[in-house]
C-alpha cells in the first residue's frame, strides 16, 4: 500500500517506522513547515493518512477532492463546522476519521454492543481499567467508550468506587474502577456477572503503537470502498 | 410463565425448584411412569420444556401439535429421524432445541463469531478450558463449540500441547489447552494475540445450574415467535 | 480423625455434613440445648471442633481441661475477658482460634506478607474483591486481612475509588476496589505493579464450604501439637 | 550507587542507559576489545555488574579481588570449573550470580516455594506460559524454574498436553501448558486448584527491560553484605 502522510508528531513518526517494517511505502510526507507542497503533488497514493492539526484541513482536503485519494485521519480538536467540512469529504472519496484506532478496542466495543442487550437483564455489568501511575484522570476515555458501546442510552448508573455500608447493589448500576500503577499501558476488562456464571472480556495494550498498527490495519480497508464517512465498526463491521 | 414440564432426571428435578423461585408455575410434570396422561391435557401452559428422552417424542410431538404449545427441548440421543421429526413440529409451533442451555457460553459463542473474522488476520487464537480432576476427556465439548464459532470452514490446525523444539508458531494453528484440577465446574478463554495487543474472552461457570437458568431464560423468549426452528443463536441473536 | 463437635447453625451442619465424606468421624456433638451433657463425656475424640456462641465458652474449657483434648474454634463474638480465657487453654492443650479458616485466603495472606515488603518499594499496590450483588458493605473483611498482611504498620493509606481529576497516584496509596454482581461467592486479587512488570495474586472461592474444608483440614493439623496458641499462619507456618 | 560495567551487549547497553536515568553513576565500562584496562583501574564503585563472556573472568577476579569490589554477575556459559572459580570469588567479597535477574519472578518463585508445601496434598497444580509467536521451544525456562521453586524433589509428572480420552487426572500431574501468540513479552501463571477454591498467580512481564531493571534492584542491595556467593533468593529473602 501506497501512503501520503501528514503530521510529523508522535504518531506521524511511528507510522513512518511501522509502515516501512510492514511492507507499506510513505510515497510523500508532510509536516507543518511544508504542507504547501501538497499543492502540487498528483496522485501518488492508494490512501491519505492524516495525523496532523485541524488547521491542515483545506490544505488535506483540496488535495483529497483533486485525486480522488481515500482519506484516514486521527487528527482532534476539530470545531463543529470543521468536522462538517471533514465529513463532506465523503461525498468525493471514502472517510475514515477516528479518534482511536486500537483494532482491539474497536473489536471489544463491537462485542459488548452485540451481547449487552441479551444479557442486560440478568447480568450486572462492572468495568475495570489500570494503566500507569503517571494518569492523573480517570476513567480512561477508552472505559467510557466501551460503557457507551454497552448502554447508548444511558440507563445504567456509574458508580466509581465503594465504601462501608453502601447497601445492595442496584440493578441500573455499572461500577467503573481505576485501579493505578507501574508502567501499565492500558488493560480493561468488562464483567458480566450473571447467575452461577461470568463473562469477562479484557483488553491489553502493551504499548501506545497498537494505534499505529490499527491505523496501518484500517488504512488497507480503505481503498475501494463506497464513497461515504465511515467509523470503525462501519469499515470493520459494515455498519 | 407457565411450563408444562417432561423429564424427573436431574434437568427435570433441577428446572423444577427453579422455576417456581423464578416466579415461573409448574402446569404440569410428567416422567417416564405417567407420559401416556400428556394425551389428556389441553393447553395449559405457555412452553413445553422436554428433558426426557428420545423416546417420548412421540406423546410430545402430538402434545404439541393438537394444542399449539411451543417446545423447548433439551432431550439429546436422537437418531436422525427422530431429529427431523422433532423438526418437522417447526411448522405447528416455534420449537427449541440445544445440546447446552447455558446463557453465558451462547453470548461468548455469539461474540467469537463477530470478532474472529475481523481478528483473523493478524491476531493468533489460542484456547484454554479448566474442568475439575475427575473430567476424564479434553477438549470440553463447549471448548469445541467456542471453536466452531470462530472457525465454521475448519480453516485452524487445533495444536494440543507444544513441548520441546517445536519451532515457530505457525499461522494457522490454535492452540487447545485442557487444564484440569480441583472442582472447577467450567472455565472457558480464548485468547486472541495481536502485534502489541491481546484480548482475552472468559466465561466462568460456578455449577451446572448454568443450564437450568439459561433453559428458563431461554423459554420465556418463545411464545409468540413465529412458528419454525430455532437454535439458541437464533432465538438470542435474530439469525 | 475423630472430633467433638460444638454448634448446630451453618458450620456445625456443614461440618457434620462434610466430616463423615471425608472419612472423619463425629463422635459427639452438642447444641444450645444439650450442651450440658459435654460434662459428662469423657475423651472420645482428637479435637473438639466450637462454632457456636460465646456462652458455650464455660462448658467447653472445662471439658478442654478434664481431658486434654485439643480445641479449634471459629466462634466468634469474645468479648476482651471471654477470649483471654480462651487463650488461657493454650496452657492446657493446643488451641486453634481463627474467624476465617479458608485455607487459600490463609496461604495467600503468607505469600502477601513474604513479598510485600521485598516488591514494596518499586512496586504499586492494587486490590480487587469481588462478592454477589445481595453484599451490602464494602470491601470485604477478607481484603482488609489481605492489606493487612502486607502492610502491617498501616503506611498506606486506602483508596476506594478514582473519578474525574484525580492527580498522579502517590507512592503510599494502596486502591482497594469492590466489584459486586451476580451470585459471586469471592474474589480476591491482589495487583503489585512494577517497573514493565506485574504480578497478580487472586484466590477465587466456589461458595462457603471452603471454611469447612478449611477448618477440617486444620483440626488434623492439631492434635500432637505442643500446647499454646496458634492462628493459622502458625498452624501452617510455624509462626 | 557508582558501578563499573562489564559488557557491550545487550544486557551491557541496556544497564547504561537504564543506569543514569535512574541516578545510578557508570564510572567506567569495558568490552571485549579494551577489557585488559580493568588492569589499571583503582577502587572507582560500588559494585562490578557483569554481563559479558565466560572468557572475562580472569580479568574480573583479579579487579575484585585487588580493590574489594562487590560483583554482580549474569554472565552464563561458565564451564563447571570456572563456575567454581567464580564463586571462589565469595570469600573476598559479595558474590551475586543469577541467569535472570527478574524481580517479579524471583518473587513468585519465593511466594510458590513458600506455599506449594501447605497446599501440596489438597490441591492440583497446573501452570501456563504465555510467549510471541516466534519463540520456538516450550516450555519456557521460567515455567521449569517455578515448577522447580515448588517441587525442588521432582515428585510431579509434568503433563504438555491433554487429548481425547486421558483418564482422570492423577494426583502428581502437574500439567504445563504453554500458548504462543502475538507478540507477548512473556506471562507466567500458576492455579493451585483445590476443593471449591482456586489460587492463581500471575507474572506479566512487559519487556525484556525487566531483566535490567531487577538487576540494578539487586545492585543496590550488594554492597555491605558479608562475603560470600548469594543467589536471588538469598539476597533479597535471606536464606
Amino acid at each position: 500500500m501506497r501512503i501520503v502522510l501528514i503530521g510529523r508528531g508522535k504518531m506521524g513518526t511511528l507510522i513512518r517506522e511501522t509502515a516501512s517494517a510492514a511492507g507499506d511505502e510513505i510515497e510523500a510526507a508532510f509536516g507543518r513547515d511544508d504542507l504547501d507542497q501538497l499543492g502540487r503533488l498528483g496522485k501518488v497514493a492508494d490512501v491519505v493518512m492524516d495525523f496532523s492539526r485541524p488547521a491542515a484541513l483545506p490544505e488535506i482536503a483540496a488535495y483529497v477532492r483533486r485525486t480522488g485519494t481515500p482519506l484516514l485521519s486521527g487528527t482532534t480538536g476539530y470545531t463543529e463546522a470543521e468536522r462538517e467540512r471533514l465529513f463532506a469529504l465523503g461525498s468525493a472519496v471514502p472517510v475514515l476519521w477516528s479518534a482511536n484506532y486500537s483494532l482491539g478496542v474497536a473489536v471489544l466495543a463491537r462485542a459488548l454492543r452485540v451481547i449487552a442487550p441479551v444479557l442486560g437483564q440478568d447480568f450486572d455489568i462492572e468495568i475495570t481499567e489500570t494503566h500507569h501511575n503517571q494518569k492523573a484522570d480517570a476513567p480512561s476515555g477508552t472505559a467510557k467508550l466501551l460503557l457507551e458501546a454497552m448502554d447508548p442510552q444511558h440507563r445504567l448508573r456509574p458508580v466509581y468506587g465503594r465504601e462501608g455500608s453502601v447497601g445492595r447493589r442496584e440493578k441500573n448500576e455499572v461500577g467503573i474502577h481505576a485501579l493505578r500503577g507501574g508502567t501499565v499501558a492500558g488493560t480493561h476488562t468488562v464483567h458480566f456477572f450473571g447467575p452461577d456464571e461470568e463473562l469477562e472480556l479484557t483488553h491489553r495494550a502493551a504499548s501506545r503503537r497498537i494505534f499505529v498498527n490499527g491505523a496501518l490495519h484500517m488504512a488497507h480497508l480503505l481503498p475501494g470502498r463506497p464513497n461515504g464517512v465511515y467509523d470503525l465498526q462501519k469499515i470493520l463491521f459494515g455498519e
